[in-house]
C-alpha cells in the first residue's frame, strides 16, 4: 500500500500516466501465510475494473481454494465486473478431454496455455496459483517463463504465488512481496481450519 | 499455507478438533503490498462458510476498498455464502448519525462498535482494515484492544491489517505474517494504478 510521492522520477521520456499504467507481473513469495488469499484479493479489484480474470491453479487437490473458486464464481457471473475463467490442473484442465498425464506433464500444459492465452490476450489479469513449484521442479523452463513474461503483448497484468520462487522469476517481477510468518497456529500444534485455510 | 503435521502436539487436554477450531487473531503487517488483500481473500472462505463477516474499513478516503467493498456487497446479497457488513470510516459511520468529529474519535467510535459486536458474537469473520494506525497513535488503548479481544466469546476470527502493528497486538496474536517488500515499481517511479492498488 504505498502511497504518495516516488523517491525519484526516472528518465525513461514515458509520461507519469504511461508509466503507471505499466502491466505487471507481481510475485507473492515466502513461507508466510497470505500469498494466495492476496491474489484473489487482487482479483477483486481487477473484476471491479471489468477486466477479465483468468486463474491457473497449479496444485494438486481439487479441495483447495474451494472458497475463492466460488466467490469468484459468483462474481464473475452476476453481471456486473469482469468475467472470471477458473483452470484447475486438480481435475485435469478443462481444454484437456483425455486422462490426465502425471503431474510434471499437466504443470508443463497448464503453463502452455496461459503463453497461448498472454499471446491471444485473452485476460486482463493472470492468477497463476502456487506457480512457482512447478518451475522449481523444473517442469517448466523458467527461461520460457520469463521470456513469455517479458513479451507479452497489451496490457496484461500477472500475479504468480508459492514458496521458494526462482531467482529468475523474481528478477523478471515488477513486484515482489515476501510474506514471512512471524507466528503460526501451528506452532502451537493447531492444525488448519475450515474458513481460514480454505 | 501450511500443510501436514504440526511438529508438536500440545499438551492442552484439548482433542485435535478442539485445538484446530480455535478461534484465532491474525495480524497482517509489514511494509509490503497484500496486507489488506489476504484479509478479504480471507473473507472469501469465511464467506463460502456461510459466515457472517464484518468489515471495519479504519481509513480516511472513502475512495480505498472500491472493488473489495463492491465484491464483497454483491457476495454478501446473492444468496449464496455468508452476509457481509461493511462499515466505512471515510464517510463517518453508519450507525452514528451526527456529523463525524476528528479522526482519533471516529476511530475509537469505530472500535467502541466493534467491542460491542464481538460482545454480541454478532460476526464470525471481522475484518478490521488498516486497524494498526489508530492504535500506534494512541486513538485506541491498545491494553483495551487486546483485553478485548482475549475474552471475546464464542467463535470469532478477527483479522486486523496495517503497518508498524503494536508489539502488544503481536503478543495478543494467533497469527502473525510480515508482509515484506522485495521489489516495488514505486521504486522505479511508478506510481500506483487501478485494478492493482485500488
Amino acid at each position: 500500500m504505498p502511497k504518495g510521492q516516488p523517491l525519484q522520477v526516472p528518465d525513461d521520456g514515458l509520461t507519469t500516466r504511461q508509466r503507471r499504467g505499466r502491466p505487471l507481473v507481481i510475485v507473492h513469495t515466502g513461507a508466510g501465510k497470505g500469498k494466495s488469499t492476496a491474489a484473489f484479493g487482487l482479483a477483486l479489484r481487477a473484476w471491479n475494473q471489468g477486466w477479465p480474470v483468468g486463474v491457473f491453479q497449479f496444485v494438486k487437490s481439487a479441495k483447495w481454494r474451494t472458497g475463492e473458486e466460488r466467490a469468484l464464481r459468483v462474481l464473475g457471473s452476476c453481471g456486473e465486473g469482469g468475467q472470471v475463467t477458473w483452470h484447475k490442473m486438480g481435475e485435469g484442465w478443462s481444454w484437456i478431454q483425455r486422462q490426465p498425464g502425471g503431474q510434471a506433464e499437466q504443470a508443463a500444459e497448464g503453463w502452455a496455455q496461459v503463453a497461448r492465452d498472454l499471446a491471444a490476450q485473452t485476460y486482463r489479469l493472470y492468477v497463476l496459483d502456487e506457480f512457482t513449484y512447478p518451475i522449481r521442479w523444473g517442469w517448466v523452463d523458467v527461461r520460457e517463463v520469463t521470456s513469455v513474461l517479458a513479451s507479452r503483448p497489451g496490457n496484461q497484468h500477472v500475479v504468480i504465488t508459492g514458496r521458494d520462487a526462482h531467482p529468475d522469476l523474481l528478477a523478471c517481477a515488477d513486484l515482489v512481496t515476501e510474506m514471512t510468518k512471524v507466528k503460526h497456529p501451528m506452532d502451537r500444534g493447531q492444525k488448519g481450519q475450515k474458513g481460514i485455510e480454505w
